[in-house]
């Protein structure tokens, strides 16, 4: 179970409203990564975005990924999660945006372009700490 | 130049001492990132590292690196920068290394990896915002 592959201590990080950076892949083979909202399940993690960006392109031709959160009250404490994204869900509605943006501590409302909202649904397959 | 390339109203993200976080790419094509010291001069960024991490045997295979800063203090606001690792440069005396500490307000000795310490000199070549 993926569970058990989250390094002991480290958990928090994967379960407190931070900001992580999702790295994935161009199609070139260059890097790209920017800051993301998720959530994480006990077995996967979940991210909202939508099909019309670049992140969607690469994830489309090469779903690995990389994943780092660091701890902003003690910032050398920090981890890389690596994995696939294993489904993309479709959220028409937007309503995973809506329950992601509530976590976040923001009261929104779907947002503007919700008809391309999905759901990255993303194992863990390896870590990296410090 | 490549200060051209930093958009207006961004440029304190490369100034101030943040956490940024550093995506490779792995020999076998997955990202790799975590977090980074750096530092800005106004051409170059500078990092710290060894020359014993999966990250530097990463960027001796391809140099193309993409850096991600988020606003601590307005979350939604980040800045990601591509570019390329174009110069290693050895810091055997951990002097960068304890330049770059400064910054960050830690004042530190020379790290016992010394040996191996490294500068990376990453070139600015494009940036994304939000």
């Amino acid at each position: 179970v993926s569970t058990d592959i989250i390094p002991d201590g480290y958990r928090d990080l994967l379960e407190r409203p931070l900001f992580g950076h999702l790295a994935t892949t161009r199609p070139d083979g260059s890097p790209q990564v920017n800051p993301m909202w998720f959530v994480f399940d006990g077995t996967h993690l979940r991210f909202t975005h939508t099909t019309r960006r670049a992140k969607h392109r690469n994830i489309t031709a090469d779903p690995r990924v990389a994943f780092s959160i660091h701890d902003p009250d003690q910032p050398y404490r920090y981890l890389e999660v690596r994995g696939k994204v294993v489904e993309v869900v479709p959220d028409p509605e937007g309503e995973f945006f809506v329950s992601l943006a509530k976590r976040y501590g923001e009261d929104w409302p779907a947002p503007p372009d919700k008809a391309d909202r999905v759901v990255y649904v993303v194992s863990v397959e390896k870590t990296s700490k410090q």
